[in-house]
């Protein structure tokens, strides 16, 4: 053997508070579950595993949604398979822009072929529902795409609505929560959306890697009409459809949802570690339950906001769409932020986000998601980032962020 | 909220031992090294971990190549990474095709819209370098792509030679190790490949979930001529190439390099706790070392086929072509296969493996991979298989399996 074998020490990642826009850290018992031994994929244990997992995510999607399944990738990839399992080259997509991941949504569905129509608002604002409904009224798109809860922005494009204008306009809702899931509302039948998709690492306490789907029925309808099963597994039950084929295997929702059904048709090899760690995941929401961990997330935007504000700081964005796991808060003028993020970093030990595209070197985001979202955690970072801007030479009132945000905890 | 929420157990399978084509079970080391917090994916300590992983996957790979790094996907997540990368539509490829994972490269690079050309060969038996070079010579394709270790049919194609084959017709050489990498030989720069894709859960001893890739310079070069940066991400350094925009944004190699390299450039949300896995299964390896890891599988190999031999089974397949960690057993006449696979499972609690295709019925496969070559599981899957095979009414000599098994490994 020709290349060396190099020697590197264990696994032992620093001590570091995860209080940016995601990841956050994973809840330990998700930890713990993920250190089951594997089975195999077609093990009646583990197909049980698969199908509890499908319960599960029936109520955190709260939808009654047949297929309610994972995705084996990041969020990013739940993304392009509801967008290519949806899209063939030459249909119309219209997609609600108004920050950095209304951008990724428009760089996938452009390369799945779609003819791509925006909707565009301004970063920190959301998209009036009568912009979407002309341009969806007047294109009658195959899709129409949107984030709700768009951690570059911290703004979540109201959601309402929507789902009854496509269905009168033979349009499939796709609604990307990577970031909102079980941290806000995603009442996913309420809203009449088609297809909604999320990941672990935001409110849901896990790590990425995963990635929950839910499917309507007129979705995957419309999906299996693509169908096109692999040479060796066709059979009449899995019958090929008259559709297009999708231009991705890994991808194909036809094929996944005949994997996660019944007939367990073979695709790829289901990632057992990261399914044991999304059903814990799903468990720790559903002991919970969604009322009480949406309010968990209310009650500590509300205490940062108020804590922020306190200190003197301005935050960004329009204060009536703000999700609740995410701030976006100014620089001040003359101040180096990235020197603010290592102070926290190195010297507290916490990790706040830095900023994308037009908002770079403008604005610090710092969240409280899943795991993480608690008063202990909301309090620290306040007081951290207090004597971390006092260091750089920031003018504060001493104490009066933490002292802001108890405050507000007390009266929720 | 109208779903309530279901109460399901904790995670608890039961004890398997998993001895099919895979999954193997995992190492304990790998399961340890999973259940780390995370960190954010651009901590300095996480970035540090990602170029470890790349360096020892180097040496796993034995390759110099610098794009050497994972896929959050499970293996064939990067089979399609890789195709899509390097096939635009209407491009050629020959495909090598004698099993069913030999169908899969077919299916994706179709999906591609590549044109197809296959080197057919019986399953059981590999494709002569002759017919290959003849193909390749006449179309002079993109890409030249084939399994090495379809489990589907347990052969191994022979790769050398194919390197310099497409070096001379300007083609790319894609080889899918997925099953072979750790416990066969793989050198990737000695073979000339340009690129190669894995997955853990076969004999890197992981889960599912993650699949190490290598990509040569002369790849590289080539993918990113057809370099796309999503809006907002471009500069002059990650400036776009002249050539037809990648497929997919998900398994996009130029945005995935990008992001493995000191750029940084933002993609996905790089999964840490499978990330923290594939380095600990590669740290296993080197600290085991490729020569010692090879032998012991091979050393399985031999065991298990004499234990199966002196049993009076029949195996499947070109002898001189079999891999190292997966046998295929004639089902003997008259037998119910899959009866014989529900005792083993439930009474000996050993998953061992049925087939597909034109093998359906007809064969058993039991593997060695991984954490799971070793001499007592070789002689605890042959002993149970000999006790399971008499319950199902097959004569067979008393103790021969196991005898001949632990005479095998007294020679090795």
């Amino acid at each position: 053997m020709s290349i060396s074998p190099p020697a590197f020490h264990d696994i032992d990642p620093p001590q570091r508070l995860l209080m940016g826009p995601g990841p956050a850290n994973a809840h330990p018992r998700v930890l713990r579950a993920m250190s089951a031994q594997l089975l195999g994929q077609f093990d009646p244990e583990f197909t049980e595993y698969m199908n509890e997992t499908m319960a599960l995510y029936r109520y955190v999607f709260q939808t009654r949604n047949q297929w309610t399944f994972l995705i084996d990738g990041t969020a990013r990839s739940a993304i392009e398979a509801s967008l290519v399992s949806l899209l063939a080259p030459g249909d119309d997509a219209v997609i609600v822009n108004a920050g950095r991941f209304g951008h990724l949504l428009i760089e996938i569905a452009e390369r799945c072929g779609a003819t791509i129509h925006t909707v565009e608002g301004e970063w920190g604002t959301v998209v009036p529902y009568e912009r979407i409904a002309e341009a969806v009224a007047r294109i009658k798109p195959r899709v129409l795409a949107t984030v709700f809860g768009d951690t570059s922005t911290t703004m979540a494009q109201p959601i309402a609505g929507l789902g009854e204008l496509c269905k009168a306009h033979g349009t499939y809702l796709y609604v990307d929560a990577t970031a909102t899931l079980s941290g806000m509302a995603i009442p996913v039948d309420e809203w009449g959306a088609d297809i909604v998709t999320a990941g672990l690492q935001k409110c849901l306490g896990g790590p990425a890697g995963v990635a929950p789907i839910t499917i309507s029925d007129r979705a995957a309808a419309y999906i299996f009409s693509r169908r096109h099963v692999e040479r060796g597994l066709l059979t009449a039950e899995t019958a090929a459809g008259a559709g297009q084929r999708i231009a991705s295997n890994y991808f194909d929702l036809a094929m996944l949802m005949d994997y996660w059904s019944d007939k367990r048709l073979n695709h790829h090899t289901e990632g057992t570690t990261l399914l044991y760690g999304a059903r814990e995941c799903a468990r720790l929401v559903a002991e919970e339950t969604l009322e009480r961990r949406i309010a968990r997330h209310q009650q500590a935007s509300d205490a940062m906001v108020s804590g922020l504000k306190a200190m003197g700081l301005r935050l960004f964005g329009d204060p009536a769409h703000k999700m609740t796991n995410v701030c976006a808060i100014y620089i001040p003028e003359g101040l180096d932020g990235e020197r603010v993020r290592t102070r926290m970093r190195v010297q507290f030990g916490i990790e706040i986000g830095t900023a994308f595209g037009p908002l770079r070197g403008k604005v610090w985001r710092i969240g409280s998601m899943g795991y993480n979202c608690s008063q202990p955690n909301v309090l620290h970072v306040l007081g951290a980032f207090e004597a971390a801007l006092r260091a750089e030479g920031v003018k504060l009132p001493s104490g009066a962020g933490v002292d802001a945000a108890l405050h507000a905890y007390a009266k929720a």
